[in-house]
Parts: C-alpha cells; sequence; structure tokens
C-alpha cells in the first residue's frame, strides 16, 4: 500500500489519483475481455502493476470493483427515484426516455452494454447484478410505486432490458432505424401501466 | 462423404442416422462451450470423428447447423403464425404463454437459454439470428397484423425477450417466483397492445 500512499513523492511515479485510474482502466480492459467470471483482483492489479491490497484498498471487492467499473450505480440507482417521484403519470415516458439514454450517450453506452451482456450471459455477474442492483432499486422505489412496486419495478426493468436488445444488440432493423421519439411513443406506454396500472386479478 | 452414405453395410459402423445424431450432439456441445464465434465446422466434425465434407452434406453451412442445434426455426417459427391466425385479440395472450412454455418446457429450454445467451454475447451469433430469425419471423407475420407488422413483432419479441432474461437468466425473485398464469396475466395485455394497439403519433 505504501507504493500508493507515497507515490506523489517522486513527481513521475503514479499518485493515488492516477493509481486509482490505472486500476480501473486495467479491470476495465479485463472484465470487457474475460468478463466478470474470468477477471481476478490479482490479475487486475498485475495488469495495473500494484500490489492486490491496493486494489482492495480502493475498490473493495471484486463485487464492488465490477460495479464501478460498469459506472451503473452512480448513474441508474441515483436517477431512477427522482424519475419516478413527483407526476406518476409521466413516469413511463420519463423512464424510458432515461434508459434508453443511457445507451445512446458516449458516457454511459459501453457500460451498459457490458452490463446487458454481463448480466445475460455469465452467471457470476448475473448474481452480482441481482444481488446488488435489484435490491438497490427495489429500496429506491418501495415508497414511490403503488401496490407490489418490486414487482412493478422488475417487469418494467425486464422489458427495457429487451428493448435495449433488441435496438442495440440484435440491431433488428425497424426498431434499431427508429429515432428516440418514436421508440418512447410505442413502449413508453407499456412502462406506465407497469409502473402504474391496476394489477391484474 | 463414402463413410456416411455406405455406413449400414457394415452393420457396427454407425449408420447415416447415427452419424447425423453424432455431428449434432458434437455441435451441441461446442456451441455450448465455446460459443457460435469459437466453433468451427472443422472443429465439430474432428469431434464427432467425421469428414467435414459430411457436416456440410447433412447440415448446410455453419449458420444452419446452428439453428438447427438451437431448434429454434422448428419450433418457434413454425408455430407463431398458427398463434396469431384467427382471432388476433387473444393472441398477446397466446404468444406470452408460449413463449413462456418454451423456457419451461425440458425439450426446449436449454435451445432457448443458448438462443438468449449467444445472441446477446456472440457477435456472429447475433447476426445468425438476426438474419435468419428475424426475416423468417417477419415474412410470417407480415399479412396477420395490421400496420407495422415488422415493428409490432419486433417490439413483442423484444419485450418477450427481456421477460424470459429477468425470469430465467437473472432469475429476479418476484419474477421467477410467480407462477405461469400470473406473468401473463401481467404480459400478455402488454404484448397484445404491441400486435394489435393503435400506432402512436
Amino acid at each position: 500500500m505504501a507504493a500508493g500512499a507515497t507515490a506523489r513523492a517522486g513527481g513521475r511515479r503514479p499518485g493515488p489519483t492516477t493509481t486509482r485510474e490505472a486500476i480501473l482502466e486495467a479491470a476495465r480492459l479485463l472484465f470487457a475481455a474475460r468478463g466478470y467470471d474470468g477477471t481476478t483482483i490479482r490479475g487486475i492489479a498485475g495488469a495495473a502493476g500494484v500490489d492486490p491490497a491496493l486494489v482492495h484498498h480502493f475498490f473493495g471487492s471484486k463485487d464492488e470493483l465490477f460495479l464501478t467499473v460498469l459506472q451503473v450505480p452512480e448513474t441508474v440507482l441515483s436517477q431512477v427515484p427522482a424519475l419516478l417521484a413527483g407526476d406518476l403519470e409521466g413516469a413511463g415516458e420519463r423512464l424510458t426516455r432515461f434508459f434508453l439514454g443511457l445507451f445512446e450517450s458516449p458516457e454511459t453506452s459501453a457500460a451498459m452494454l457490458t452490463t446487458l451482456r454481463s448480466a445475460v450471459a455469465q452467471e457470476q455477474a448475473a448474481r452480482v447484478l441481482r444481488e446488488t442492483i435489484t435490491a438497490r432499486l427495489f429500496a429506491a422505489v418501495r415508497d414511490l410505486l403503488p401496490d407490489r412496486p418490486e414487482l412493478r419495478m422488475t417487469l418494467a426493468m425486464a422489458h427495457l432490458n429487451g428493448l435495449a436488445i433488441g435496438r442495440y444488440v440484435l440491431a433488428v432493423p425497424p426498431l434499431s432505424a427508429m429515432d428516440q421519439d418514436e421508440v418512447v411513443a410505442w413502449v413508453g406506454p407499456a412502462v406506465q401501466r407497469y409502473l402504474t396500472g391496476p394489477s391484474p386479478s
């Protein structure tokens, strides 16, 4: 750890911020190349040229580092409650537009695609995402949605994930060629129904 | 090719049916282990102990073999038009129940999960599935659905894919624990709206 803590002194060795960035960059590359299951803290430390303890110091566990690399918690989890708060009537449209925006913005699109691919193709990644993201999403929406808020949020997110796969991963022509407003006009009402429509039966 | 064509003569060497089965089994294992992108006709032939020409003889191209392994064309493509024909009003519910059934039946669930995982995580597999399955699905529904039939079918399938990922891959509790009837009651109307609801705009 001393290497990281004293790195600024020499003026040439990477300082704490740079070390943190080097670890993040190594993690980004390894998670993308080998997936969650094939990546270890030791491997990331080796690629970044630091001691594994330093990786834990900056990022905690492998799960936490994975989520940091994906940038998902910050962008998605922090904004969803605000999207749902207030006028629930427009929430389906707002959530759909926000989610499409994450895939279409250069800053977040790579992380969103990695999340989607990891979640679907890798068992351990699926576990991490299920346990962390859904738990935090559920807690965030519990008091904002009517009866069965967790099921409503799960159905809305399941729909939006499928939409993202069709539009950005499979890139099926009628869906990938439409502009964002048109997609929102089709999908927003379905998401709205999940969020606030009457429970069936 | 002679090995396959004359195999019955010896009485002990595998006959054409068995050879075909051996190739299929090798393909199934290799596609599952290495994915579409990492699997070659030559590798499949080697694993099955036959000449690569025999693989082409029985199954055509790698794309065709991949689709045969996934059993998708036969099960899905042949039944969707029948599901949509006749009373379109119940089509959303019928399509949702049929799709969930494919993931819950022991005969088709492995193939459906492989399809989903390959489509999302592997670029070449995504291309094969996009070009073949969607083209055949589109042709099948073109005369059965109202305006913009291809977009309607794409939205319905995108939603159902996302549902399958949430229920069977991520296995998010509220969705994975529900019984099939309850899922159909929530999702059927959304699929129905895509198939027959008014176009937005």
